[in-house]
């Protein structure tokens, strides 16, 4: 169901205009546009994982055409924190402007630039930390520490002359959280007060009833599974999850065993932690994991990637043999990771893989091993309560969870037509602390496959599932031009269409007679013959084999 | 992680012969074939439903292939129940030949009538109830009840010269069942003080601890949702939950609404469950659906397909509003079923879409409105206990769900070597009580694709991977046979590919260089000018897309 577009009207002045580019509607590619007197300000940039039935996807990117023309307005990016469907697009949108300034604290700054460097871009970068208060153009930024299931995040209120916004990035309310960081209330209580016009959430759990459980709950259960495993141990989590692999280094360390990291990304991520002081690797637990080889097996757990079935990651790899590490029985692996809808199949696949080999696989089906980094309605609530904003939209989340944040908005006692329900594109105009909306822009999916950006349509993946489906069937006849004489063909081949070339014999003929009594007829035209040669080859197809493959007709004049 | 293939000796007389030709290492399909003294006897034959990575498959069958040969030893086929994954595939089986008897309850039977008669095949058919006991050659069977998510499920126990074997089919032990038919552990319990030698268990919630809820905990919860609904109530299940409707059925009674059913299979499976009476219609509370809307939206419950979120289901059109039926705000729509891995894409995006039109939309996340059909480990635990079985083989299930199933046997004293986790086409025989694996057959996919059985093979699912994946692109050269000189062409087309056509005006040049060089050279052989072109557009599309579409080259001479 798209949305009806229509155009907002001109931006007045001293009026803040906002609208996402991505994330609503959807789990990833976070983006949102904030506009006032002519300069824009982008809070996130990330990148959506496809689903099953976008064949070939390997990203899809928020739809920067509504910027496009705009770019050298924008004053900066603000990165709230370090996931990839918050920073995963930056490096696209930099292609465009190499140097849009990005915003964000230490470590969110430092995987964005790790991520850039792959790109060879260099980016200008300002880093700020909770507390901080930097003025960009007509908007000025404060920071406010948040608790998520990374490191460092900030939410970011944005003061205007047209009010106050506040932007949550992803967060939780971990009351206990392991750093000690806890989302900054005190700081969000002071805004209240002061008056929050537009409150932006994150409400990718607002369905889920209740709180979050605790960060410091899956500690003891992992250090429980390691402490008993008889053998090796390999815990596949997040690679940006910092604070679920110290609670693996600190459980390894306790029990005398040493740590290898294993895959790219975790190896990458975790040296960035480490160094920036994020991750405290116990003295030497680290090891090199060709050296692990040699420590006897109950002395040394793998820190791995793969936890939601990445065909090529290292845990599918193990499950299939496929890996140097060959797990056997007594080995124990632990899925410490949530499992993302969609990837059901290949995470069973896995642990099917892993089972059979002999190992024991733990995971969030029979143990507490993970929880998530999303606050749940009963967070929310708190959220609502200490702020009372004027207005609400929330987002990053499908439709369900951004209505189920709005119905908790009004429980709170935010009024029904201050709850802005909004979608990708929809424009809001925040004046004198009034926020409505103006428009409604048409955001498309942009996709990236290989090094093309934007070229597949949504029509070409419409062929792709036709091809994936039924396979093709191509038909070549050349022609004389002038008499529309078969000299060759027709030669059929098909792909994916399952039956033995051999089968065609029977609808050779037919081709034949069709082009000859066409050309009988005096038709000459290229499109009608080859359109001929469609229709007569669909019909056999579909009357003698009830399916309908793509039929791909050529004729060529010789 | 294929077995390693062994062939099974010649069959001893007085030995039993058991092997499955599907629903090991999987759920679905299921198919288990038994034979002694040159007789062979079948248990279930089920289709599975393909995963998205198949594409373009519309169901996959049990292998035939080790019976094939055979066929006019079959006795019969017993049918334990008449779910998809139990019955689908007995059209196909019949199809090879007509007078298989087919046994089992009534309600099985009618169901599996019902779907012969689509596929135009009159079975012969012997009706069979809990405590018959049939001799059948050299099998004595006796049935016995057993709960399930339909009704009149039945166990058999099979009995032969070489020892006793129960197979249980699908079966859970609800003690408070809504038809009052529990599952028989006094005949349990007797078999089991006579002795069984080889129990094959139900195992597709062996990894789910504890008890699965009985089926009256969810009746209170439908009644409620149905009571407090202020509009409309669409409530989707499976087509064969006889219990699940009549809940719903007795719910709307007593809330003075009336019921109409929505959906192909569901007013055949209830209309058949009626007739039998294994589905009880409160007086005067059907209504057929198009007189339905003349009630007041208060005064209607309609019962639907596409619980598993099905593109095709009433319920996945009523989200798009592609159905007659418009939901909006106030509508309660409530999925009383589970989730089958692999859909929850499907079905997320059909809660969005009635979120978004405005319905309330209750499911298993949010309510206790299903519980599962199958024993979960306590209830096996019972099981294993009660029988107390020699030999065990695991049925039912993914590989964890076999070996967690086993793992409970062991636990219950049941040794480790007479605990058999086989896979599809491991062979046991039995043979004074003693059950031992023999060998180990070659057991494939068999899949329907429209009216083809089995033309497709893994080869065509890969080359459909890749189209689907990558697209394709065709070229078409038409040379003069002697000269090898270009006539016409290169002709290049592309599907799926997402470039505009116009990129290959870079590579036809390359090509017909190749060709002419080629030619040159002194080459004329049709297959190797092909993989020319082949190679010459392959490492052209590589380095400029970083994309590996299909090549498909075609060298005509005309």
């Amino acid at each position: 169901m798209a949305e009806a577009v229509f155009d907002p009207p001109a931006l007045e002045p001293r009026t803040l205009r906002i609208f996402p580019t991505g994330g609503l509607g959807e789990v990833g590619r976070n983006m949102t546009v904030y506009e006032i007197d002519g300069k824009i300000l982008i809070v996130d940039c990330g990148v959506l994982f496809p689903e099953p039935d976008q064949l070939g996807v390997d990203l899809i990117l928020p739809d920067f055409g509504p910027i496009r023309n705009r770019l050298d307005d924008v004053i900066g990016i603000v990165l709230t924190h370090g996931h990839e469907d918050h920073i995963g697009a930056v490096p696209y949108l930099l292609k465009l402007r190499g140097d849009i300034p990005l915003i964000g604290s230490g470590l969110t700054l430092a995987l964005v630039e790790a991520k850039l460097k792959e790109h060879r871009i260099k980016p200008y970068t300002l880093q700020v930390k909770e507390g901080d208060v930097e003025t960009l153009g007509p908007f000025t930024l404060e920071f406010i520490a948040v608790n998520h299931s990374i490191p460092d995040a900030l939410a970011v209120a944005v003061t205007t002359w047209a009010g106050v916004v506040l932007h949550t990035g992803d967060f939780k309310m971990d009351q206990l959280p392991l750093d000690g960081r806890l989302t900054d209330l005190r700081a969000f209580s002071r805004l209240g007060e002061n008056g929050v016009d537009l409150f932006l959430p994150d409400s990718t759990n607002a369905d889920v009833p209740g709180f979050t459980p605790i960060e410091r709950e899956i500690g003891p259960v992992l250090a429980n599974v390691i402490a008993n495993a008889p053998r090796r141990v390999v815990v596949a989590s997040f690679s940006s999850h910092v604070h679920r692999v110290q609670q693996v280094m600190d459980a390894a360390a306790k029990n005398g065993r040493r740590v290898a990291l294993l895959g790219r990304s975790m190896v990458r991520n975790m040296g960035i932690a480490a160094e920036l002081g994020y991750l405290k690797v116990p003295d030497g637990v680290l090891i090199d994991y060709r050296k692990a080889a040699d420590l006897s097996d109950n002395k040394i757990v793998y820190m791995s990637t793969g936890s939601q079935g990445e065909p090529m990651a290292v845990l599918a790899r193990m499950a299939n043999l496929d890996h140097q590490i060959e797990l056997g029985p007594g080995d124990t692996v632990i899925l410490a990771s949530s499992l993302i809808p969609g990837n059901e199949n290949s995470v069973y696949r896995v642990i099917d893989g892993l089972t059979k080999l002999g190992a024991t696989v733990v995971h969030k089906g029979n143990a507490k091993v993970h929880v998530s980094g999303h606050a749940s309605a009963g967070e929310l609530l708190y959220c609502y309560n200490i702020l009372k904003p004027t207005f609400v939209m929330p987002v990053h989340g499908e439709y369900r969870h951004l209505d189920a944040s709005a119905k908790l908005a009004r429980q709170t006692g935010i009024p029904d037509e201050n709850t802005i329900l909004a979608s990708n594109g929809t424009v809001v105009d925040l004046h004198e602390g009034v926020a409505r909306v103006v428009g409604q822009l048409d955001i498309g999916y942009v996709y990236v496959d290989g090094s093309s950006v934007g070229e597949i349509t949504d029509a070409d993946l419409k062929d792709r599932r036709i091809l994936g489906e039924e396979g093709f069937i191509s038909v070549i006849v050349v022609v004389e031009a002038a008499s529309g004489r078969i000299v060759a063909g027709p030669e059929i081949h098909a792909r994916g269409f399952a039956e033995d070339d051999a089968v065609f014999d029977a609808v050779k003929p037919k081709i034949a007679a069709a082009l000859r009594e066409a050309a009988g007829n005096g038709v000459r035209d290229n499109h009608a013959l080859t359109q001929l040669v469609r229709r007569t080859v669909g019909r056999w197809v579909n009357t003698s084999y009830r399916r309908r493959p793509m039929i791909v007709p050529l004729v060529i004049e010789a």
